[in-house]
């Protein structure tokens, strides 16, 4: 198929609707929260707070910037290991992201910061604007390479849309708790993406199969990826639990995971290598599975050696899925997943879970303490109508929307980007920077000799 | 001309030299402030606080390592984009950096923390230290790739001087607001680095013109750059706002500013190429014109909105600017600019400047709060002589002083650094580390055989 | 010697049996500490303490994410100089530092956070881990290139014993301060691995010659583990400081230490090079030697023109180090130091260990106040018995054990690493990743031509 690619008018009117659009919206809607409101003094009196450090922004504001970073530096040179394709996976991760951002403050805004006709935002709401974009970044890698940037940027549009109403019916309607968002973020992301790219199944991807691969150094910069990823993940699980011990708890739970999950990670790449070698794509993401899955329970009293053994189950799961997983569901299923989100999402995000249920479920004032329950929970003390079991059981129903959710979005998005007006690349031009980038011409490398500082071109 | 760049004795005698006068200095005048000086309880009840929190440390050091990221990796790596420049681009920003933040304590010092003959200095000076430096940063994206390390290290002394005289004037003579230093950090650098380039104006430039474009990898370094400061300006101008709502202010309102800067910046980049392909200079540097512009107003109540239709606006100015003003200005007004910080932080600077007198005239009563007025402008509560409107003017009046502080300092570091001393590079030589770095020879290029460990120099 | 470097059976069980154990030994001894625990109005009255802002968490959290990212990426990037090692560079030092970080919580949590049956961990400990595996990641620059991850799994499991019992005596029996770890983590890190690397002699290395020197890209490759390493090393020396002023004095210090180390780095470097250019070996790592040299006195009353001076001397000796010392020990001690780690953290640590020990016996009331010297020493205030000389003696007196520490037990660990089982390389297979890992060919690079997108492969 021979699409059009040339984006000139169709990228710039997008963006350029989009952002007026949000620009209007955002003059309707949206206004500050009062502790990043100047009303200061007044408004310090009425909320009967005495010192500037109550104010929210010293709470979350680290951990923020920390999310921030792993949303643009983390997901966008993750998903620079291919060849080519580097100047796209994090420019259009930059893209989608800062438009998802936008959106999401607005769509969360109106279910979770909505007051007397204003979205009042804060910290917490650019927090969780991150996380909703996070699973955006999430879907991004299950059809990298094989998309456009207006793709990407409807995509965004609809996944955030439904990203916010799946996680009102999980924290609001069924009263889960998810604050690593296992469910909400990494098990919807990753449905979601992969259904979008059953949709767009291409038969003819190999003829661009040279592009798939990584070179040397595109492998180190998907490290940069990594790296951040697994060492923010911590804030990243605490960002906006309860403050106090909770953040405390869930930065502790998922250092412990993350830090269990590369130790099999490593054992597992290296055991199913004919030659024990290890394979940098086991490296670069099933490390990261531990941090997926402890997303719901970190807050919980899961216990350090909790947190280990869960860290060290999903190492070895998600490195099992990149061997045989992944290319059974593309020979099998017709399910082309770029980067194996499957294995760093999908089913870590179910273990998370199903992890989170059972943790809630085991829940007792023994090991909370009576008030404890209550506060890590988030109901009334003395409210008879609350058990830890019902918790968990509503915990698991959560795991069944998001996938839901995921699916039936999947589905009707997937149709949507299968319009053949957005300039998407033929089969042989996928994984290709230069369809929508101006690349340098690399033909003609310079070297030079250090004792003599005038250059030749070497043979090309 | 032919230059000597040998600068063995030339480059260590002055670094000893700068670094002997500064620990003289320092050694006369620098001391901590009571927050950091040992003191502490007899310290602590004078000045009335109860809590180690309320230590300045614990408001402003995480903001202030996102600004240390910003200088040293966020300003180096965004220069690494030329083919063969990263060695300067990265190691000469560290070593005019690591100078000029010991310089600025100095020259900050004796301006706005100097007490019974001693500067005593806490975290906000290193903030002050590092936002200094930033200004140098800019400047030294206009001369990029053709001064020679000692010309960095003077142009340092001199602009970190006259920053510090025009910060002065604008802070505490005009009393003008600028948290995040539209004025004195971005317009007095990006006209102070323009000028300096005119004066260093080279005809023949052109003969080093192979190596003023990027290679593949050059580009995902300089992304590296960009991305850091694009995720770090929220703290860049919230660093030193005012405890509690102006810093949790500033922090949203440049979130958002970036954020809407991003997808115009790409509109335009499209938009203006003849096949509608992106073009990385634009997404390196574009997106991050909605920081500079909201540097001012960013802790004032400009509304989400309000940062929004700013970073809108300069995401559209600073790719015109890149398109279109840059070859003007190299070709009709022989100012060579190698990085484009007009377009990154001339005009936005200006417009960041215009933004916050604006910003500054509206501020009434009713959106601020009586006291949250005063607070926010730093004046007596009842004092009937301040009124927005004269804050504005005030503000409006910083834009020219930083511009005329910026064209005099910047034609007389010019001469300075033309004297043919100072080991500058010929223009054949220009953009190339082999001038002043051992480079690796790279004419073998071993190549790894997955089945063969054992390597085999391909054909040069 | 042809030893099997096939690891597949070896390392993955390695690997799985450490992280069952720790799996076991977290489960019987690990718990929360107070801060982190769920049982949270009851825990707090006892506490005393009225706001959630007094958890531990707020004062050291964002340290400790600085000091996460300084291990992982700052260790791990440092060393992926070499042109063919970065996968393991970065790869191993992610494996070796989460298996360094559980058994450090483990044996650091025995000596210092162990109550009534269980070690109580909370962020404290998580930074104290790193800083635990942050010697290790010393060590490992020593032997880089010349051992295989088995190795350093064995390596790690015995120096994080040996670093947890030179600790406790250093901080529990001599009771010496040192909170950026000049003596325990970079002495002992450094000659630990000092030792082992000259147990593990290689006369025949000179066979693995060409791909012991880097390549453009993995040079800045390397700048990006420098620059997060010198950023955030303020964050490293004030970590677990003494909540207020003595972590404030503590960065200031080390900002100060390390800015002055730039300047006179590069003044050595262009001053021993005979036609005065830089050398990225010196760039990379003696600027960061003022860091490690303020280890112990950046949280005393140093004052910043002390440190300036202790920054200014250690970029001087660092850089003649490696120019003159590392060569010197390779030929006539027969110790290989691949990176050098003698002239970063051997000889600064002592330094550090040294004005460590003369600041501390310098301290007088005067200065620190009466109950702020009793504070910043940890005695009892009017303790007859604790006297400044005394405290600097038993300073060095640390240093010292730390040194026979590591010569003892790096003697040890060397040859137990020496025994043919562990897959080691052979000599001419050093510093190359096809080793462990499976690498990509790179025989045919494909080129894009900017008009053509369809590519076409070049001449090999």
């Amino acid at each position: 198929m021979a699409w059009n690619t040339d984006l000139r008018w169709r990228l710039p009117l997008t963006c350029l609707l989009l952002q007026v659009a949000l620009v209007v919206l955002f003059g309707v809607f949206v206004r500050y929260n009062p502790d990043a409101d100047a009303h200061w003094v007044e408004d310090k009196q009425h909320a009967n707070s005495s010192s500037d450090l109550d104010n929210e922004f010293y709470y979350r504001y680290p951990s923020f910037q920390d999310v921030h970073v792993m949303i643009f530096v983390g997901f966008g040179f993750l998903m620079t290991f291919l060849q080519r394709y580097g100047y796209s996976s994090v420019g259009f991760n930059f893209l989608l992201a800062a438009f998802g951002i936008q959106w999401a403050l607005l769509m969360q805004g109106w279910f979770h910061s909505y007051q007397d006709g204003y979205i009042l935002v804060g910290v917490e709401n650019l927090i969780n604007a991150d996380f909703c974009v996070g699973s955006v970044c999430v879907a991004f890698g299950a059809i990298l390479g094989k998309v456009s940037p207006i793709q990407l940027l409807v995509m965004t549009l609809f996944q955030v849309t439904l990203f916010s109403v799946n996680e009102f019916i999980l924290l609001s309607l069924l009263e889960v708790k998810d604050a690593g968002g296992s469910m909400t973020i990494h098990t919807f992301g990753a449905y979601f993406g992969l259904t979008v790219t059953w949709i767009l199944y291409r038969p003819n991807l190999y003829q661009s199969k040279e592009r798939q691969s990584p070179v040397y150094h595109s492998d180190l910069f998907a490290m940069i990826g990594t790296l951040f990823l697994w060492m923010y993940w911590p804030s990243f699980n605490s960002a906006v639990s309860n403050h106090g011990d909770a953040q405390h708890r869930a930065a502790i739970n998922t250092y412990c995971s993350l830090a269990a999950c590369v130790l099999t990670a490593v054992a597992l790449s290296s055991a199913l290598h004919k030659k024990g070698k290890l394979d940098m794509v086991h490296i670069q993401n099933a490390t990261l599975a531990g941090g997926v899955a402890v997303g719901t329970a970190a807050e919980m009293m899961l216990m350090p050696y909790g947190s280990l053994i869960v860290g060290f189950i999903c190492g070895i799961v998600s490195t099992l899925g990149f061997v045989y997983l992944t290319p059974f569901l593309e020979s099998k299923l017709r399910i082309q997943d770029t980067c194996g989100i499957h294995n760093l999402h999908g089913i870590p995000g179910i273990i998370g879970g199903i992890v989170g249920a059972v943790t809630a479920a085991c829940a007792s004032s023994e090991v909370y303490g009576q008030q404890g329950l209550a506060h890590a929970f988030d109901f009334e003390q003395h409210n008879i109508n609350w058990s830890s079991s019902m918790q968990g059981s509503f915990q698991a129903a959560g795991i069944f929307v998001s996938l839901a959710m995921a699916l039936v979005g999947g589905i009707i998005v997937g149709i949507i980007l299968k319009l053949p007006i957005w300039g998407q690349p033929a089969d042989e031009n996928c994984f290709d920077d230069a369809i929508y980038w101006e690349v340098p011409e690399e033909h003609t490398i310079y070297v030079s000799h250090p004792e003599d500082p005038n250059l030749k071109p070497s043979e090309p």
